[in-house]
């Protein structure tokens, strides 16, 4: 079996190396001539554009960075789903609106192609460590095919549903996971104003029902240990929020915190913080408001 | 030693009970006569007025509905501090903004007493149980005073610096543990909304830095389990989110989240929410966003 | 008739002064002695204490800095109702919270005497030229009573209703005239973020509904005469809400009150609004929170 | 000369009327065959594309849904630049976002074509009237020849600058005009919830600058011309809507706006604004979000 990979980025890269080295047959294809040639070394063949591997292929696994380019490169007029061979599958990991999934999942339908969602979880760095999460919306038996192959990229895979459910799943546990850092921003704004020690305040916070996933388990390492370098960019953060909140408008859910919470990452973006790593909206918000940042004691 | 104990609400009553069962000689007060009575019963003294419980106790403990209560009870006229003999400590345990512990604690130094704040983490059930949290605003002595009584009534303390740092601590941590219900109101609203299996989102949520306490430790036993039943009602958990503001805007520390989140509670309560627990929150949010409440299959 | 006059500060003093100048028979009272004998000065009596003024007085104005000094001044153990003479008016021209009005009111009544809530509208400058704006709450005879005095110190006088009514009426005119600087600084963020020419723009606002022509030329024909056919509806409204969105998300603008909206009018089409004029956005909100429409009386 | 005009729907059918009544020559197309009959009724000639009326006319006018649709009628492969004549010019009624017109007139250039963009204010009724207003983004002399065209379908028409600025000047106007339903909803809901009389709080609101007031009467000789002295300050200001918050939250009414512009009135206290007037909440904002502040040439 052929399985063709399109997109290596900073997260494609790694995901499509470690299918390579754990023997997948991989015909690759992206932009930057140096990533392909870092895949040939590991045994996979290139081909020139999506169409070629898309032809040559029984998978073909999309990686790309918005929606946009995802329907041109899946749905375009040269675009996979135009020349895979019949009964091929199509796995888009790529974050994208679920629209476009629906869209393109439906045309890959009206041409025998089968389609699944499946965005990733976590950072880069557990990508380079094949240690990444996947949201899986897919038909049982396409779940099936994909999982040794997704096996190979990561350790944790969940299966949410039909097509699409993953694309969904990922916006709904991405709005608490990045909306989070402004929620916690204004906790240890609060509490730096009140003039709190940092240490018995998170103390308190971790012994609670207070408590967060990214409060807890990546702040100490990151921003409250000066660490701002991104493992996920305050940037990337805040086009996740965009997704979000085009979502929800759409499905006519009114989200009001999740709202507040983008227009100060836009905020912290217009101040010059966009690059830097998630966790330091709380950076931003204690500059916004002259306090002074928070920083535990080596 | 004598311990005065003024305030036998839902709180104060089995927390009182818990230190005369534990041994202390208790004097209390409260303008419920069948509270008094159950005290009695557990060996307890009392008196008429919070001015003759300062009269014979070394330590007064007090837990009030609210800060302009504590105001009168503690330095009104006629109050504890008018009252208490010299060196006698205060422990306020009432849940009130940062401003009156600090007038009050100045008074009472200013008339040589001590004076400590301890508000109580947790439900209801858990003062039943003698499970408390408490988070404690005290010089170290007065701290190692008052610890044997917290140990009485309590499983976890934290002692989070000096006087008025309680109060203040409770404040930022019950921002999080709110505010985290409109916050997961949204993300499961929206996850309704877009068609999702709840049960397959929370596990992914779980999974996750997503994950926060209220969404993974109480809320499956509560709302997502159907049971509204307050530990914590909506009406109390929107006069805590009032007090954050306030003590939020008086820092002139932005909360913009916060904020969103609070208007959200009034409008759970404007539509008959109140006094449900505050986990329905999203019941709230999915009733008037015309979305099916979340709910788990048994 | 003697005419008490309690709080000279920057509002009271060119208050009373006009007053003074208009012939009333002043006694004042404040802690400033500079502003006392300014106003002796325009042969204004003075007292040494707010009771005393209160003996001397059939009517007693006051104009202080907020609700607390409010509280004391006028119902303290030492106030205004406790000294003055039966079938005195008392009014309250401060800007304080309802409560302390209704308290006060209710407080003053007990005792015989008369009350009489008349914030001030208009800024300081206004006050120095005998200009002000007075929301005045107040039962027929009495505001017939205070009337002169207001003409004395202002040119625009609108009563209310009944007691309480001039401090709520302040209230929401305020919420309109204060959060209007943040709405237009949103608006102008935009377009300087935009890189729009700021004459320009203006032109443009200045000569459409933009500017509040909503309240004052839209809405007294649709919404609030009951028609909530669509002009433009609330879908449409919605939409370019969040294109609106979108382009100052991209600009780097971020809009916390433009986002508060849309999430409202994503409410407002989740509870069926959406095909309804966009002045039904009233209805939707008094719909959310279990209020009463607001209908003009034909 | 030929004016192609390519959207009937229900405002571009009264506008392609009213030009056509007024002895423009027309080439219409629309799906709705309805449309371009009665068009046809009025002289007008039709084609049955985008491109037959690009290849026949010197100028050509879309009046479309929204922004995919321009890209494609406008931009796609068999769109009006791919098909119009060198030097025509091509004028963009349609709402979009910012990017499309500059990307569509970046094309257009390209090819040698003329690029106008003037979104419509006003209502479909007015449209219907010929009284409709636009926002002109074009160069010069291309606004000197659409200018009889407009003033065929409306009365009032800014020349906002070069192309783009007609899109970018309607957003910031619409962001006004539709997120005031939600602003006068709050108010009067919070009317409504205070218990006031509907003719007397509108009455007060008329008179005051409560109504957008504030841009047109106060700005101009203040932050606008550069003079923040305070007439009433941010620190009072935000006074006012904590008051005006704690009545609202009493009285169960939600106002995410005004909850929202509290923070942001917070933020500029926080950043040493306090004591200037209150106008320069857009000089508080422009500093959070690294922008130039709003300044009208003398």
């Amino acid at each position: 079996m052929n399985v063709g990979f399109i997109g290596l980025g900073r997260m494609g890269r790694p995901m499509a190396s470690n299918m390579a080295r754990k023997g997948f047959r991989l015909v690759v294809n992206d932009i930057n001539p140096d990533a392909v040639k870092e895949l040939e070394e590991l045994q996979a063949s290139s081909a020139p554009t999506a169409a070629e591997v898309a032809k040559k292929s029984d998978v073909i696994i999309t990686m790309l960075p918005d929606g946009p380019v995802v329907r041109e490169v899946v749905g375009g007029a040269d675009g996979i789903i135009a020349n895979a061979p019949k009964g091929a599958l199509i796995m888009d990991m790529s974050t994208v609106e679920p629209g476009t999934t629906d869209d393109l999942a439906a045309q890959a339908k009206a041409k025998g192609l089968r389609y699944v969602d499946a965005p990733v979880g976590r950072l880069a760095a557990h990508a380079d460590r094949g240690e990444s999460l996947f949201m899986v919306g897919a038909e049982l038996e396409d779940f099936e095919l994909v999982k040794p192959m997704l096996e190979a990229m990561g350790t944790t895979i969940y299966h949410c549903g039909g097509v699409g459910t993953g694309t969904r799943t990922k916006l709904v546990n991405n709005f608490l996971a990045v909306a989070s850092c402004q929620f916690n921003a204004e906790a240890l704004a609060l509490s730096q104003g009140l003039g709190l020690n940092l240490e018995s305040t998170l103390d308190v916070i971790y012994g609670t029902t207070a408590m967060n996933g990214q409060l807890k388990i990546n702040w100490p390492d990151k921003v409250l240990a000066g660490d701002t370098s991104p493992g996920f960019t305050i940037d990337l953060a805040h086009k996740d929020l965009s997704l979000i909140m085009q979502a929800a408008n759409t499905a006519k859910v009114p989200m009001p915190m999740a709202a507040a919470a983008r227009e100060m990452f836009s905020a912290a973006r217009a101040r010059g913080f966009g690059a830097q790593d998630f966790s330091a909206m709380v950076d931003a918000h204690c500059d916004l408001a002259n306090i002074e940042k928070p920083r535990l004691k080596k």
